[in-house]
């Protein structure tokens, strides 16, 4: 619980935005994976914040160092501890959020629960605390690919009023917007830019589909993977639903509609979502989630200082316009940890269990 | 994991809907907490099967044994046992489905996972199996109400096509559908005969809504409060969906307009749902869910047998038009055992932390 | 933790000693497992109380219930629900202790944490909560010796200032000592009825061996095999001491004495008891404990009441001269509950691992 | 399990004997209290391989970098991040064993269980890793000394053949050996050189006393605070025994002796080493473990190679005549954190207990 994630693959994250580093300790990895710190390389620079002009304007060079757990470029089976140091640490920029609570923020809330809190950054609240869930992914990633032809993909689903009027794998790779409509892509660069100039955010939609996933991962009642799945994508910052499946489209439909039948041929729907009774069915995983719009914005609100008192609150220095534009990658590691957790799970209870007949392929697309 | 829910409240879940019998274990509760058989007898039955004709005919006069760590009435800080014997078996219901999977439920799932199923009434992945959380969470609610002064209550916030046009919590009480407006009840009713008659069922929407709880509690980053009722709530049978807050109404909105401005008085919103950063904010703590559609319909539909061999499957027996009807005490439940689980969690780490200020009340409604 | 052991085989243990009954669910097991009621009947029957005229003269049936996990004769991979009822409650015998905090019991500890207890024949500190330990174990023991060969046995090794001279493993099925010289086994007789005439007690140690256990079970550092093992035999009621291999025989011993050699034939002696670095070795694992002895005794003791006044305490009622005697199932139970659970841990994580060369034989005995 | 040690304080430790760095993340850790770089000197000097002729002559700086969790000289309730560099890599040193098993040594375990392993120093077997189990330790004794007064202290109790003759708690901090007798320091000091010269090694024992632990700590059945203690102390390289009180000596001992007498001026005698039914009874907690000799030794011994063959292998570089030494502090550490966590588990459960009647003083010495 707290900053560990996962029952046998265990993500332990530490750091503040603006400490001296962030990190992460990955216990519980099977021995033998090739590891390669370029490997580190492509995901964190999908993430990274300094990417595009799109996103916030902070720039770290993301450098992933292997503390431990690797030897002769393959894990070992005892932990590794991957390691960044905070490069771009420019505390003045946030200052003056020290003697305030930022509305929208986790500022009050820590201060709550604490009675203390880092103000550098938003400290453990920020963001860049999903760093190293995507370096902690890209073992899983690995792992998944490798040993099941897994592959875990995400794009952007809506950005506050925009909805993608057609959709396309490839368009997704093609433009910083993982968005999977090429036709829109202009569209949605004046419209970003104009949330920048009024110094405003919006929400998005993010959907990540896993396919190749063989059916019987997933604990009943209360390790269900789509609990488990709901919970990983709840925890990252700014999300505020989790669909599995169709999601709330669910409550206006019939159950001669929802239910996804099965031909020897396959599953003639995927309504479902790849999850049945908390365990995968062998279907395309299908998950999606809403991030709420960023409350760092140049629009001045209302707020108290540390002693109560009402101020006015402008928060200056870098932001999103819209979060969820780089919430795609960080979406994408928390359903491969989810995954490869499970899977180190149902071997451990199920490896007796031979091959289970019949197996029914996934749905035609 | 599995069958446990919770980290220091700890509740373990056991039995198939028609075995000989449902039981919980409730460990890690605090002593001194007054607990009677009838604390039991209300909640179990505003979820009860046969408590009307709107849900399945089931009836189980769902008796809660309770086998231990209670002395004199009140619980000693040993586990409680808790006992429902299953006197309404009615395997030959079910004897049809033990050869097939039917669609939409987690037959073939179980199946592929565990090489071997209980086809009894759907054995463990039964809805039968939240009884126990339904009794479980009597102690919660109990405890949350004594040392915090919380109430959590829900209600259905939509059904098929039917979304209430008024609110009132005095109406939800006040008919079999938890339907927040009075003036609809004749419409609801004749929507889910309807749904019977035609042999098929429709989702629903469920909110719940915690007031009471102070600022504080959650745990930033993996047990953050907002994911792990995320994982609670997806845990129960049918649900698709989880909103903290606004949820996915989030994506289209600004940042201006989502976040909560704070003023001494009090919060002037709560687009979040009380909870900010994974910690609770002190404002009222809402969570909506989506529950799909019973695939256990009249309507004809197709599936295999356990040789592959494609077969039409009528589920006869009882139904439920619309599951979502008695899932409302049952989401009360995760809502109650999430909350004092992290009341204990907040206590453990951050006892130390005195009266915290300044304390913002919550928005007036 | 509390009242739940193992991390994947989890067995979650309730009930006190004169409540109405005592239980455990067993979750994690893997499925296909068959069990039938007779399984538990035989090691139930060893750890009885009233199994002889040798320990305490408590008659209860041990007849147990499987509520659930069970179909058709096989484990189907969800929780087993096994219960006792308690038909022997005698809370009369008791009624003094009540109002008293007995010397060498747990009674003034429970006091203090809970500021309750359940004062009926101990409550959860009986030792008739171990009786589950041991039905629990019949399904580790049974998969154990399926799925890898591996037999749990242990002997009396000590009893009081008796020592056995001889050693054979036929010996100790042979009497109810499970005593492991038969030459001496009248004088052990002798020994413990002229304890129960004088009313008081002593301890024993045990000695548990696991052979056929393969090597690479266990994780370092902090779920070494050995760490587990002492934890798990530490919380068996009664035992001060836990040791692997020679244990504190070793702190005066050298280290070209202490090292076990190796050779292409096998190890040459097995000081390290089978498990190095945390880890199993492959050799036999051996672990013996210390029981302290009883404190329930006719020998008059000083004490204070609740109003912490002084008192004089004489435990009437069921005694036992030596609680280490009926220990013996008990530390196997626990022994095979750690194997087991590690069993499923190492090929969650190590399941990817080929079979590993050069194998070293165990040592010739 | 594995690399996380404690429930609610959680320690994951990571990193090689010779690889880049070792470090630890502590979670869990209540916020405010001061931390400071100079607080962790003197306790990882003492543990320092380097402190002294007499134990391995490794010169590690083991300069403490905090990389998160403090923010202006306090705990901030996220979790710290604690970093050491390996300075002293002498990788060369350790070339010869990369192709054999050492006997003794955790090599051949980690080479079944994992196919592979670290050979640089023994890898993570190292006892190098306990070196941030000493670093973690400093803040839970600081905050066990700060909320509760309690204070953990260790010495060696036996050393190969040589037992003190004296017991006095000033005469352990002012001798290499923290040894209590101060008359016999010039005898350890020719027995260890004697061992030097021989090339070989002996075992210890150590014991650890925590006084001021106020009763009700602890978690039964399976969260004792015995327990948790026996995996603690265990899970130290080298242990192979633990005692609580008076261990193994009760094993001879009567029910009559070994009962610890109450009377309302205190307890009468401290057999059970300060534990009662897994609770602390607010005596002193007393324990003890037994270290294995060394075998890392000049002796030849025979083992063999990783294609199987026979070898005679002879560990060049530093050596310990007897690990013991160094182990006390490592064992004090250990104590530390399962007390510190057993506090914020009872207050978790217990919080809502008020102050218990009667409270007993512990036994005058």
């Amino acid at each position: 619980m707290s900053n560990t994630f996962g029952h046998l693959l265990r993500v332990t994250t530490f750091g503040e935005s603006h400490g001296p580093a962030i990190g992460c300790v990955i216990d519980g990895c099977p021995p033998g994976i090739a590891v390669a710190p370029e490997d580190f390389r492509a995901d964190l620079a999908r993430r990274a914040t300094g990417r595009s002009r799109w996103t916030s304007q902070r720039h770290e060079q993301d450098a992933v160092e292997v503390l431990s757990g690797v030897y002769e470029g393959r894990t070992t089976g005892t932990p590794l501890a991957l390691l960044i140091r905070n490069t771009d640490q420019r505390p003045k920029d946030y200052g003056d959020i020290a003697g305030t609570f930022r509305p929208g923020h986790a500022d009050y809330a820590y201060w709550q629960k604490y009675g203390i809190r880092d103000p550098r950054g938003g400290g453990r609240a920020s963001a860049r605390e999903t760093t190293m869930r995507v370096a902690a992914a890209v073992i899983a990633r690995k792992w998944l690919a490798e040993q099941h032809g897994i592959r875990v993909r995400g794009h952007l689903a809506q950005l506050g009023a925009l909805v993608p009027g057609a959709f396309d794998w490839d368009a997704v790779e093609g433009n910083p917007f993982s968005w999977p409509d090429a036709g829109m892509v202009g569209e949605v660069e004046t419209y970003v830019n104009a949330l920048r100039k009024a110094g405003d955010s919006v929400g998005a939609r993010v959907d990540v589909v896993a396919e190749g996933v063989p059916p019987g991962w997933g604990e009943p009642v209360y390790g269900k993977l789509d609990g488990e799945l709901a919970a990983a994508l709840m925890s990252i910052n700014a999300v505020k639903g989790v669909e599995i499946g169709d999601g709330f489209a669910a409550v206006a439909q019939r159950g001669s509609e929802h239910r996804d039948e099965i031909t020897p041929e396959g599953f003639l729907s995927n309504h479902a979502g790849g999850i049945l009774g908390g365990i995968s069915s062998g279907q395309a995983i299908r998950a999606s989630i809403a991030l709420k719009p960023a409350s760092s914005i140049l629009v001045p609100g209302r707020s108290v200082d540390l002693a109560g008192a009402p101020v006015e609150v402008v928060t200056k220095g870098r932001h999103d316009p819209c979060v969820g534009i780089r919430a795609v990658p960080i979406a994408e590691a928390m359903v491969a940890l989810v995954l490869m957790d499970h899977a180190l799970r149902h071997r451990a209870q199920c490896g007796d269990v031979g091959m289970v007949e019949p197996r029914i392929p996934p749905a035609a697309p």
